[in-house]
């Protein structure tokens, strides 16, 4: 951060004065968490394109609203809208340097945004110089009316709603690629199991089927959950007390975001100061998508037992060979694609724990771990739609069953023996089965329908 | 369970022969279980009435559709009623004394049931000796038409609906206590805090009302994924193939369901091979009740934390003493009934984990694991009611505000400065507070509204 | 709890007074707990003899060195020793009837220990009325040097390894068990999979001796951290301040522990104020039975691979048929056994994660914490030693390789495409293997060692 | 990756050919391992410099003793030396670009490692071009005697114990931290607490005694568990048989791994199908790593509540200010650091979670999901340094006890009850306390000594 050759610009606040890069956007407030919070390969504001988007918009909603109630002047009101809206057509994200947990509840976030909203409005149109905060200033005009627990909240819903929109169609890709596999393979049965010992008969389309069916119940939950984050805490200041900010504003607000994110969903919180105290919209999404996972990798390990062999294993469908599966064994291929779906689902169990956590470690009047739940939230969402693209793409499209295998399959003892069972009873077909000693054709020649 | 003065009766089953104890209702495959699974001060299947009445009723819906249908008896069926009926109205506990874990699906809980009320069927009508399963036989007759997965699966969901009457009554019980308490303390103001510091006040009912609508919002969330459970499977036997059970039980097994359960909202799964390979359903419930559970910790850490003291701490609240706190320091009182409720969601959290285990850890056409799912879930539910019982009524009930604390805490340095931004802007109450050098007083001066 | 024939006294403390039956040991402070802290099915003080047992013992031995320092009176002393000595001999578990659970730091545990030694020796030695402490007082003898704080801690610390014994009894017992078979099928070759794909041949006793390494080491991890159990605090009294008990008993304390558990490791903690505040030696170990659990889950789900079939699955290794495997289909045999120590596992996990959230729940002085701990981690052992009795002595005793699949899967193309390549390299292995198509005998050709 | 300029060459392997940039020293395994499994803002292999150090020493190694024992021609194994110290001291993290999870064991990043080396000897070398594999290629000699399995694992451990070399350096700073303000502040009495509520007198010297020994008891088990990694099993190829590499090779390999690592202490695993079968070596670093982290969460929560105020908290210790703590609120301070670091430790344990879930699904004779036990791992370590750095600098080396406050604590009601009791017991203290009516001076009066 600091070679030789980088000029500077000394700021002043409360705590003192510090250094900041001459042509840096941001003011002192990055600047101290910069330098306060180490990074050192973590992740940063930067990497979270969609909460930065989120910020920058709620920046622009108030803007419009204290310009329309009058209490921020036309000019400065103008410069700030047209200054965000440059920034959400480009974003420069290298102006957004911070850790993405700096401990309180998201202050640096929120001063990164409106120190760069300030300095560029003051730069480009009333060319102030960078750090000088005239004629705008990064708390009293981008901040007025807001501040960082109500901003970076309703943010982080914008992000995970703007988010979700991406993992749901690959969502929706998965369902529709099991559909068509199940049509494609109606005709081929297979060997049911439970307890992973031999059971009966079934299809791939039925076996398909459930899958979808898993898939589908999760996304319909999901989509339940996304539905509450339309619930925003906007205008309920600090703590959740209406009148930090001006009852105009909260009055409008509302409107004025549904215009922004062209919707009609959005709507107060019924009850702020609860807004304030939890996450737990968020931190529902987080169980969701775990829940989901753990399905997922459910399903990633049955492909895997299912495609097990080529020879010793189960061998009853083929998964495409995508790359060769050691680099000591030749010839041998490995289900890497079910693989690295379970590996993300991993991660996502895994992220989801830090995001729980943060509740019962919430305290009072504002729960300050919002960083932890946005940042991992978001990593969640990538992973699972990594895992889903790439399962789909790679694996699922290209299945296909040993229809030798199968048909052997399921005319072993144990399917032969339910199908004289439902024929004729649990103990006639015990007996029989005592007496055959094993013997399938002894078994058979008492059946009514011989298959 | 085998001292000398004991008898028994010997049954063979197709993997040997056991003793079993002569006046024993279960059978053999009941003994094995208790043979098989040390239980050594775990849990037992009859420490779970409620999933006990729950395949009672299962069995009983299933002989009333055999009978309706004619695959069962009338003498058969009439018996099997008649005994189902007595044993809701006293279930004799000691004949249910498996392990409630026994690996499989629960085909050891299943058989316990099956077995005892064939023996009292045979015993009590038919005069036939006990363990010699004619003319009743507990898989050709009990069994019939519905087998381990279909029948634990169902009675799974008939418990947990059962016992969500229990624990909603103890949420809305803390609610309207919540209620009560804002409005008696409504006009009590108190400091509110983030990160710990001081900041603005609010009322002890602007507090409540927060809590209040976390609590409310928690509820609403399980009643939704209780609604869920209304989706059962019975008929879709072993794993899920309608065709094991005979269509015309399957098509009028959801009446008689609603007319046992004097409900009209039970239905068939949408899939059924979806139904038998996840329990996502419960584990979704599980998920809730974890998420509550963390809400409840947070809430139950405020009153340690407003209770704080007597002296040394924050001291905004004063709760019950209901116990000496000490047994050696006189005079003390702990939180312990806020503790206790800690304690109840703490062992929440961790038995939802294992829950959670059991979706990753599924594979294939049935979940083996469901005994651990609704053990579980059951003592979950238990867990929250008593800790929230005993916080709604030892604690909350007699909470009281200690105003002359809280009057001074509003009028500090912090609380007052905000009021001054309010009034004036953040860089003028920067200002002004940089000038004071901590003195209030004179930040009072430039209040308008002087409090 | 309170039929009408039960006769009361009434008792009184600080807070007030209570009834309590008239012939229980316990006092009026037990009686608030009872009245506190719903059970409601959860488990009980008297779930939980080991932990009795310790607490008698801290007791017994704190009683002795005050009488050694003069803080005693001889009579007193004696009869709190005979008393506690007839209590060890047989524990009358009835009259610790509170909620293992009960907020705080085990308070009322303490003082339920406390009220029955007073009162029995009231009772029994100086014919005084149950209730009326006098000549001996829970508080001022039988807490004399010693409080809740430090004697439960350390009486965990003694009911762990006591519980240790059984549980490294059945490891041992499994370890052993490895290794018999291990040798007994020592020629059995198998195929040895990655990615559950086909790969090498390896004999059974090659896999089990890294099922037996894997045990081992578990083992010497959890006795490393037992033996951090020898730490105590007993003498830290409250919060670690050794001043709040006499110098004299801090000086002979652990001479004393030494001598009544047949002991010369127990000593002083390290740091008293720190054993105050964590209890993460008793933590540790729950993690290693966590990692333990994971381990043996492994295992057991390897077992349930290689035995999957008879006939559609691996079927490598046949393991004893246990019990009927369904209610619905003859001749299904499951791997109930396996399955069964799953659960066990399954439940350690939940149970160590409720044990691990006492750490960072933690604060100040003193966790309060510990009885989530003690009682789950008492639990957690009880639960595996369960669940690998079962699976030694029902399962892993009578395995049978099955030689004839064996035989075939470790002459399929992968395994002798590896013999190839270890015979002549990667890509002169990879060339025959194409040339091949997939003809095992063209490959073998290619081989100097037939197999 | 695929811009129209680039230029192409086409490398063809099993499955297939591929276009792979032409310049790029990878080949086309990675280019697979590129397109089929998506980063999409997740971390790579190049996020993982002690990774890729650690398989080019392996490799390395590996190089010198197929040397040293004729395997490998002198020309092509000085090749490979020179070519990987050089790349050792400057890592061409662009020629690592793959997911850091990508299915299987670990292949592409082996096969990544293998393909870079022989790319850039051929081409330094051998004026070969690049995607020739002539005269070196990756699998014949780059891996040769050692395969994904043992190299993967082998490099795990040299990169957990490099890092460790830094995490440690910060623990002891803390530690070193905690005895200089323990020091410093050693004669500051404060109140202790119990459930929060006031206690007895203690020294700030005691409580950070406690602090620091929980610190380094943490830091003895890490080391403890570090120890462990020296067990390695280089030349335990594929799933533990010694005899997939030459006995030669197998001979020679850890004094050669001594010798690069400048180290005695590298050793075999003492079985070598366990090494494979299991992680639980890293996977136990995780589980102290994260016990530590929640030890840190408690003492930076501490810190919070005993910074707490700065009038309505505990206000017992100030710390540092260190950035303007509120957007909205100006004077406002809030513990930041201490919040960061909570934030880290939170992120840790949901990393842990992610790497415990590998052993439980574990399968047979490979773990295939090392690559989430080390990524994860390696996070948490950096995690972790971070956050402790952060509070040792900004926080710990700043504070200060609020003297006038802790005066007025210690001498409150509660210690000076518990100061009676200590001269003449609890009933007596009981006494005098109803007596007092809560009036310290008349407790006061009673006290032999007089603070």
């Amino acid at each position: 951060m600091t070679s030789l050759t980088i000029e500077y610009r000394v700021e002043n606040d409360l705590i003192g004065s510090l250094k900041v890069p001459a042509n840096a956007l941001y003011g002192i407030q990055t600047q101290r968490a910069i330098e306060l919070y180490p990074v050192n390969g973590e992740k940063r504001l930067s990497d979270y394109p969609q909460l930065i988007k989120g910020m920058l918009r709620v920046k622009k909603i108030a803007a419009q609203v204290n310009l329309n109630i009058g209490e921020l002047e036309p000019l400065l009101a103008q410069g700030i809208l047209k200054v965000i809206n440059e920034l959400l057509l480009g974003l420069p994200l290298d102006q957004f340097p911070i850790h993405a947990c700096h401990g309180g509840g998201g202050i640096s976030t929120n001063m990164n945004i409106n120190e760069v909203i300030a300095n560029k409005v003051n730069r480009d149109f009333f060319s102030s110089a960078l750090g000088h905060y005239t004629p705008l200033h990064p708390n009293d005009h981008i901040n007025l009316n807001n501040s960082t627990s109500d901003a970076q909240t309703t943010a982080c819903h914008f992000a995970v709603i703007e988010q979700w929109q991406t993992l749901e169609a690959s969502i929706d890709a998965l369902t529709n690629e099991f559909k068509t596999q199940g049509k494609k393979w109606q005709y081929e049965q297979k060997i049911a199991r439970t307890c992973l010992q031999d059971a009966v008969e079934m299809s791939f389309s039925d076996l398909f089927s459930g899958y979808q069916s898993l898939i589908e119940r999760n996304k319909n939950r999901l989509e339940q959950d996304i539905s509450e984050l339309y619930q925003i805490n906007l205008g309920g200041n600090i703590i959740g007390r209406k009148g930090d900010c001006s009852d105009a504003f909260f009055e409008q607000i509302i409107d004025q975001v549904n215009d922004e994110m062209c919707s009609q969903l959005f709507r107060h919180n019924d009850n702020l100061f609860d807004a304030s105290q939890n996450h737990d919209d968020l931190i529902s999404i987080a169980n969701r998508l775990d829940l989901f996972a753990r399905g997922l990798m459910k399903i990633a390990k049955d492909f895997r037992l299912m495609s097990s062999g080529p020879e010793t294993g189960f061998g009853e469908l083929s998964i495409p060979a995508v790359q060769p599966g050691s680099s000591a064994m030749p010839g041998k291929v490995n289900p890497t694609i079910p693989e690295y779906l379970v590996q993300c689902c991993m991660q996502v169990c895994g992220r989801c724990y830090s995001i729980q956590m943060t509740q019962d470690h919430g305290e009072l009047d504002l729960n300050v771990w919002q960083s932890i739940v946005i940042h991992n939230l978001l990593d969640v969402m990538t992973c699972l739609e990594n895992g889903i693209k790439a399962f789909t793409q790679h694996c699922l499209a290209n299945v296909r069953p040993n229809s030798e295998r199968n048909e052997y399959n399921i005319n072993t003892l144990i399917p032969t023996l339910i199908r004289l069972k439902k024929e004729k009873g649990y103990t006639y077909a015990s007996d029989i089965f005592k007496q055959s000693q094993g013997d399938i054709a002894f078994i058979r020649k008492h059946l009514i329908i011989k298959t």
